[in-house]
C-alpha cells in the first residue's frame, strides 16, 4: 500500500471548533508531516444523509490517495463499529451508520472493522472518537500502515436507505436529494435516466411548478428563468439563472420531480 | 517562469462546500504536491463588486509567486472568456467579468485568454469551470507551465465600474465600497487623497452622521465613538471603537462620505 | 531551538476574512515554506473570555512544535504589548490581554515582551498588528528564530479573571463556561474535582433543572434527555443525546451548575 500524506476531513463540528484543532493535533502527534484537507465541517449536526449525500459529490473528482475521514457519528460511545473503507480507489475512515452507502456504487467494498487499540490514542474518551481513533489511525494509514493490521474484515454494514427514481418507457420520477449553496436542487434523477428517455423533446416538472425547461447551462435562459439542466455531478439539477431555485419554488429535500417525453 | 506550488482559492461556493473540494480534488489530480489555500469561499453570491474589493484588500499582502485562482462566475458555461492575468508581481486565473478591475492599477497587464484545451480536465462541463478549467490549469502553471501555452494574448477585456472620489481643494466626497467583518466601512478615499489636502484640520461625515473624529487607531477614541482612520489597506475607514460603524450608523455599500478641512 | 514550520491561527476576524488572507500573505513573504493551519477565524468579536476557553480546548491535543498566533486584541495600536509565550510544550504569541490565562496551568511559563522591529513588517500599522507583527514574527520562529531576540523578558503580564468552582464534602458548584457548536454546556467543574467526591451516587444540576444523570456517553441516554458526563477535556458537561441542551434548558455561559453525592 503506497503512503499517502492527504488526509481530508469531514465532519458536523461546526466551522472554527475546537473540536477540528483537535483531531488535527491527534493526527499531526502520529504524522507531522501529513497535509490535512478541511473538506467540510459544516454538515448538519449528525444529518446522516445530508453527509451522505455531501460526500458523493466531494469525492467524485479525487483522484486515488487520500485518506478520507467522515465524523458524523450520533453514535459515538455506543457499540457501533469504526470501519475502513476501500472502494473503487478510494479510502475512507466512517462510522459504521451508513454515511458512506452512496459510495458503495463504486465498486465492490474492502471493508475491515477497527479493533486493534494500537493505533488509537489513548485513553479513549467515551465521547470523542474523532480525536481518540479516527484522526490517529488516518495518520498511521497516511504513513503507510498496511490496513489489514487495524482489524478483521467484515462483510456486513450498516446501509442507509435512500429513494430510487421509478422510471416508466415516457416519465422518470425522482426526488430532491441535496441543496447546493446556491439553493440549486440536486435530484436523485441521473444522466443516464435520461438517456432512456430517447431523442424526444423532454419537459420536467419540480413539485407543482410544471413544463420547466431543459437546458445545457444557467447562461441558456434568462435571469429568473426556473430551468432544469444536468449538474456538474451528473444529476438532474432544477435551477435558476442568477437565483435561488430553493428559495423560488419553496422546495427543498424530498421536493416530488418528473421528467416526462412531450408526448 | 518559476514553478510556485501554493494556489489560493476565493470563490462564492459557500463554506463546506462539497464544490470546493471537487476543485481541490481536480487541481491534486494534476498536482499532488500543490499547496492550496482558502482565501474565501464566502464572497455573497455572484457579487462582482464584494469580489473586486475583497481581492484588492486580500491580494495586497501577498509577494510573488502564488497563482490566484477566482471563481465568481454568473457567466459560467456562456461565452464569456476565462482569463490568466499578470499585473505587478500577481498572477490570476479569473472569469472575464471584471473581478480583477482594481488590481489593474497595479501596472500594466499581460493577460492571455485561454483557449488551449489539453490542460482542462475532460469532459468539460457546462456548469463547472472551477472544477474543470481553472482548477487544472492553476495546477499546470504550478508545475511551471508556461502562461503563453494556454492560449492566445489579448488586449481587451470586461472591466468593472467602480465610483472615483471627486476632489475639490477643501473637501473630498467619497462612499463605503468595502464593510469588513467588524463593521468597519471602508471607503473609496485613499491615503493619497487625504494627503493632498494638506495639514489643516480635517473632519469626516458619513450620511448624516458628522463631524468625525479622524484619528490614528481605534484605541484612540473611547469604546462606542464613532471615529475615522487610516485602514490597514491605506484607506478613509469608518469605524466604532469596539463595535460595528455600519450597525450604529446604519450604513452599507454606497454610504456618502465626506472630508473636508475644518474652515 | 527547533525549527518549525507549522503555525495556527487563532482570530475573531470571521470566516473568510481578507485580514486573515494578509496575515497568510505577510507569514509567507517571510517563509514561503511555513505550513498555516487556521484553528478558528469565528471567536466572537474581541470575546477575550470565549477565545481563552476555545484555546484551553483546541490546544490540548497538540504536541510540541507550531507556533500558536493569537490575534484576538482589542488593544490593538495602544501601548499594550505582545507577547511571546512558553508553557509546557506550547509556543504562543498573543496580546497582553489576558487571552492564554487558562494555559497558565500548564507550567511556569517563560515570558518575552516583542520590542525588536527588525522582525516586523515595515511600516507598521496603527490598526493590523496581526499582519505587520504576529504574522512575520511567527514566521521567523517557524524557521528557527531564537526566542530571546524578539525582545526582553517579562514577569508580569495581564491575567483574565475566572469563576473557580467552590467545593464542600458532598456537594460542587460551578458554572458553564463554554457551549460548543453542538449546543453542549462545558462547565468549570474537573473530573479531578468529581473524584474528590468519593464513590457516591453523583446528581447534577444546571440552574432550575434537577436530578441530571451522570452517564458515561451521549448514546448511554434516551434521544432527547439531558444528561451529564465527563468530556472529551476532562470537564462536567450537559448535554442532550442527539441535540442541544443550551436550547432545551435555555441555558448559556454563567448558568449554575452543581453536583452532589445523593445524602
Amino acid at each position: 500500500m503506497r503512503a499517502s500524506p492527504v488526509v481530508t476531513l469531514t465532519t458536523d463540528f461546526g466551522a472554527g471548533s475546537p473540536y477540528v484543532a483537535a483531531m488535527k493535533a491527534a493526527l499531526w502527534a502520529v504524522s507531522p508531516r501529513a497535509r490535512v484537507i478541511d473538506l467540510s465541517h459544516q454538515i448538519p449536526g449528525q444529518d446522516l444523509r445530508f453527509a451522505a449525500a455531501f460526500l458523493e459529490g466531494a469525492l467524485s473528482t479525487f483522484a486515488a490517495g487520500p485518506i478520507h475521514v467522515v465524523v458524523v457519528d450520533p453514535g459515538v460511545g455506543s457499540d457501533r463499529a469504526v470501519l475502513y473503507v476501500e472502494v473503487g480507489h478510494r479510502r475512507l475512515l466512517v462510522p459504521d451508520n451508513g454515511v458512506w452507502t452512496l459510495l458503495e456504487r463504486g465498486g465492490t467494498p474492502r471493508v475491515i472493522r477497527l479493533s486493534n487499540p494500537c493505533f488509537w490514542r489513548q485513553p479513549v474518551s467515551a465521547t470523542f472518537h474523532g480525536r481518540d481513533i479516527f484522526a490517529p489511525v488516518a495518520a498511521w494509514l497516511s504513513l503507510g500502515l498496511r490496513p489489514d493490521t487495524l482489524g478483521p474484515p467484515v462483510s456486513d454494514w450498516v446501509r442507509l436507505k435512500f429513494p430510487d427514481p421509478t422510471a416508466r418507457p415516457d416519465e422518470i420520477s425522482g426526488e430532491v436529494v441535496f441543496v447546493d449553496p446556491f439553493g440549486n436542487l440536486i435530484t436523485n434523477i441521473s444522466r443516464e435516466h435520461l438517456s432512456a428517455l430517447g431523442d424526444a423533446p423532454l419537459f420536467v416538472s419540480a413539485g407543482p411548478h410544471e413544463r420547466i425547461r431543459l437546458v445545457r447551462t444557467y447562461a441558456d435562459a434568462p435571469p429568473g428563468e426556473v430551468i432544469a439542466l444536468i449538474s456538474s455531478g451528473d444529476r438532474l439539477e432544477i435551477a435558476v439563472n442568477q437565483g435561488s431555485a430553493a428559495a423560488r419554488l419553496q422546495a427543498g429535500l424530498g421536493t416530488f420531480v418528473r421528467i416526462r417525453t412531450d408526448r
